[in-house]
């Protein structure tokens, strides 16, 4: 385990795994447009066990990349897993601390942080930090879900509860669930210029039953399951309660379903 | 007034100009898409005071429109609209009800129902009332917003309240704010085939202060804010909450800000 006790989300090699399968489901609305030039030097600050690393590597031939995250346990997968998924890849791995990044100022041609502020209680310290080593005229990408576009058909008040649950704990741990409709003001309070947000809005019904299940089941449903034993500890939610949301949850993405989420992107560019 | 007693939003001159001014706003937003052919006979189904009407005859020249409303107070008003902002346009108005409409089976190429079911205690029985008018072939329009896409920043608990005190109030008066997420499932159970879904966001921020003024404080707060009076009566809010609420969400809007919000339209179509 790992020194950051605040993540919500745990370390576990199952969460590594849903992580990954998060990343796949995912890859094709949150990336199909990010791709940087043959030749940049891109950074992927906080890559965890490298979901998105995957992606952006195969989206991106010819970058160099790197890659740091604070857990040395999470970059052993994140390398595993680039090693086996895109062996070619050029990147290289540090284990640092994203307020205090040990690289010069202006070493990078574009930045990317997918699913990182959500979890730091300054995300505009680093930010700024991250400004201070993306190059004036460079890039800052920064993309969260939020838990405020979870809502569902048929509605459930046990299912709207334990979503709130999952968001108080993270809050509790210093991060923030509702962090994707704040990636806009983040960037332009750190000093960012030309700040456009993009909405990727998730709509699905039982027309797509494949993503019913990656999506609402294997993706968001277990994300929020894993907070299950926190919330019951701290008084949140009784057992018999929690587990009716998760089933009411569940239940969305069955016949006559509807699940709807949003996640943000918000870029900027660093002024000369 | 009218007979529709549990119509939340009211009847008054103010409102009327509301849900032009919100049509407008919106307009490009719901309708650019939505074009008949030439020659179709098209039915709107719960015209009101013809905020929606304006936007479809002006993008479907060519079309015999049939407007049905069940208040001649507001047939009134949405003949006066057209007559000034589309004088060319064929309109022919009813005064009817939804759930039993003066039309022989069939008669329709098409029909449009855009922030109608939302008010409706039996959505799904004015569907097949709707179906039974609409020609084999022909597709059901069906469009709603939903209160549970509303989310902002600043975030807080007595703007979500409020929003929450409106919904609840429709609700009691038989209607549901929640009803975007269901036109899905309300077409297909109705028996409409090849029902798609699409999602129409609006996200809006501080680079956008016009749009900021007309959807967040004309159309989004201003229709809350409608409730006041209703919800202080019915004991769901003091008025100090209420006002700080409504200032809250006027917040939103200001420097710094963000606002989401979702509408949902589902098109199917009337099997052979």
């Amino acid at each position: 385990m790992d020194s950051l006790i605040g993540y919500v989300h745990g370390y576990s090699e199952r969460e590594a795994r849903r992580l990954g399968d998060q990343a796949d489901t995912l890859s094709e609305l949150l990336h199909a447009d990010t791709a940087y030039p043959a030749g940049a030097t891109v950074l992927e600050a906080g890559c965890g066990v490298g979901a998105q690393t995957v992606h952006l590597v195969a989206g991106s031939p010819g970058v160099r990349w790197v890659a740091v995250d604070r857990s040395a346990e999470s970059l052993a997968v994140a390398r595993a897993r680039v090693t086996e998924r895109a062996p070619g890849a050029d990147v290289r791995w540090y284990e640092a601390d994203l307020y205090e990044l040990p690289f010069a100022d202006a070493e990078f041609d574009h930045v990317f942080v997918c699913f990182v502020v959500e979890h730091l209680s300054n995300p505009g310290r680093a930010l700024v930090e991250l400004r201070r080593v993306l190059r004036p005229g460079g890039t800052l990408t920064l993309i969260e879900g939020d838990h405020g576009a979870a809502f569902f058909h048929p509605d459930s008040a046990y299912a709207r509860a334990v979503i709130d649950c999952q968001a108080r704990l993270q809050a509790v741990a210093g991060g923030n669930a509702l962090a994707g409709r704040t990636v806009g003001p983040l960037l332009r309070d750190a000093g960012f210029a030309e700040v456009s947000v993009r909405v990727r809005t998730v709509y699905v019904d039982d027309s797509r039953p494949e993503l019913m299940v990656d999506f609402v089941l294997d993706t968001f449903t277990a994300m929020i399951r894993g907070a299950r034993e926190q919330a019951i500890e701290a008084g949140l939610m009784t057992p018999s309660d929690w587990d009716r949301g998760i089933a009411d949850l569940r239940r969305t993405a069955g016949e006559g379903g509807v699940f709807h989420y949003a996640f943000f992107e918000a870029v900027g560019v660093r002024p000369s």
